[in-house]
């Protein structure tokens, strides 16, 4: 029995016998729902031969933004009923929305029919569905959000972005591992660097989590470089950093505030009078390089790590390139087996921590 | 017996009976030493005629910073021995360092000599050499490290920035009605917004001691306006941010890294080839115009509260004008009597707070 069989995830051949990768679409998720995952999903199937596309959701909905031309190949409709609101308690979104687009996409991967799903949902409910349906990994007390944000480097993998707001040092070391299984995989880097997010380098600094579970690593055979300060994200040579949800969250969201600011101050400046609007002008081609060079849709798409089955959050407010790029990331984890390698991977490192701290 | 009484802050009074502010400067501390704090402190004191500067640190080094001149009228020197490194625990400061400038600098305070002092030194150190020697406020659990951020509407104040790790409602409570006290007085607000820095604005996210704070605080007499994500400090109307000061550092420092990280694209951007350049070169005035209004300098000085004596922590790597602006922080709470003025509203605060959750 292969590690896959055994969480129940065996993949999809075709009639050559080719793997083939089923995704699940909520498309009615997000600010633009359909409007945004319907050309997201037909774009993606240009490029993709190898994948197949649920759309989940409201099937008149969907087929309106197909704009009168029938299905393409590989793309499928699932019709719901419901749909998940945007600011929906979570505990009720698993109570009374069984047919809702994120409930049906998360059941399409249980029952093996999608090898994984995608939605631009509420986090919250999304995470609360997904962990009732799939069920968490063994050794994995807490599935973890996690996703790439551009750095100096090229990019840094964070976690936990939200999912949960207090941790123990043995939930921020079980993060690590599985941060550092996605990192090894979709980066294709052998040993990881791993760090703790912490407010100072010093060791004296930090609360006791942090602390514990900085001894944690220390012993472990992960890659642990240590601590980082919240602008070594942007700044340093770390492929992942490891924090509580609540830090995560608020440090990601700083950031965009901060990414937002400086753009419309530095819009404001150029549009002061027609002398910096005519330097505006010149410097164009310029200021969209760095615009592509730094687009946020291009980091779009965060995995919930630590379940028996692969979800990826796609930002509320994504569009329709955003999207697309959210599709990859569940591509790239199916081609990956991330589920698997985190379930081979967590009871392995865990034990090494511990042994060495008994020995 | 005036307020300012009971805490033994009563302002020194020069010979025509006017009050005079004096001022303790850190001259050893930060990565630039009296390198930056001399020529801040000349400079200070053309601009400033009723303050009085005492450089704290060893007389020689800041004698060889004054280029041979003598010292100007309102500029004085306390020779000190020792130094508090950058790295140095907090404790080992603490019990090894009592000539350190930095110890010097806030006994001075402490014996009234001094209105204020203002160190870029080791950020730990300064809080438990204040905190032991100062003392904190009455109804205040812990002193808090607060700062105004650059945002769209001008600028936000957040607290805490690192001093408290782990903090309960309570100390979220406190922290908030000494930001909002600052505020009323530097901004000339009188009922200054106060929010509570979460991770999602449905009242369901977040961790047990924010709601509990919300709680407090929606009972409070504060002007309080509810949650706020961390994209909130830079985009939004809102006047005091309120969070523990593991998180608050985090967002900051966050913050800087992404700042620092889209500057130096953007140079990279416009120095990609001779045309890019060019296009720099006409840009030019508006990428100046434009640092100079996100000049990270220009918010230096991080305010030390609930403390009865005035400390400013300036960033360590401040130039002259960093420091000067932290400087110019110190006098603005001196002229507003800050501790007075937060001793005589928590309890207030405290007991409406309460006063209202029993009845």
């Amino acid at each position: 029995m292969t590690g896959s069989g055994r969480l129940g995830l065996v993949r999809d051949r075709d009639d050559h016998g080719q793997a083939r990768c089923v995704i699940a679409l909520d498309a009615m998720g997000g600010d633009h729902g359909p409007g945004a995952v319907v050309p997201a999903a037909l774009n993606y199937l240009k490029r993709h031969p190898q994948v197949v596309l649920i759309l989940v959701g409201d099937e008149a909905r969907i087929r309106s933004h197909l704009s009168g031309k029938g299905l393409p190949e590989r793309l499928q409709v699932r019709h719901t009923t419901q749909e998940v609101g945007m600011d929906e308690p979570p505990s009720k979104a698993l109570r009374n929305k069984k047919d809702s687009s994120m409930r049906v996409a998360i059941d399409l991967v249980k029952g093996g029919e999608a090898d994984a799903c995608v939605s631009a949902g509420n986090t919250g409910a999304l995470m609360a569905t997904a962990r009732f349906v799939l069920k968490t990994l063994p050794h994995i007390d807490r599935p973890a959000i996690c996703t790439a944000v551009p750095s100096l480097r090229g990019h840094t993998h964070v976690l936990d972005l939200g999912a949960n707001v207090d941790c123990t040092a043995e939930h921020l070391f079980q993060f690590a591992v599985m941060g550092s299984e996605l990192v090894a995989v979709v980066d294709g880097i052998e040993r990881p660097k791993v760090a703790l997010l912490n407010i100072g380098q010093e060791e004296i600094k930090g609360n006791e989590q942090v602390k514990q579970a900085h001894e944690l690593l220390s012993r472990s055979q992960l890659n642990y470089v240590g601590y980082v300060e919240g602008d070594g994200i942007y700044l340093e040579d770390i492929d992942v950093i490891v924090t509580d949800g609540f830090v995560g969250n608020v440090a990601l969201k700083s950031s965009e505030g901060v990414a937002k600011y400086i753009a419309r101050m530095l819009k404001a400046h150029f549009n002061r009078n027609w002398l910096t609007r005519l330097s505006g002008l010149v410097a164009l081609p310029v200021l969209k390089g760095f615009r592509r060079a730094t687009d946020p849709r291009r980091y779009n798409g965060a995995s919930l790590l630590g379940l028996r089955g692969i979800v990826v959050k796609s930002h509320g407010g994504a569009d329709a390139l955003a999207f697309e790029h959210a599709i990859a990331i569940a591509e790239q984890e199916v081609e990956a087996s991330i589920p698997q390698r985190i379930g081979d991977q967590v009871g392995r490192h865990l034990a090494q921590a511990h042994y060495r701290e008994s020995a």
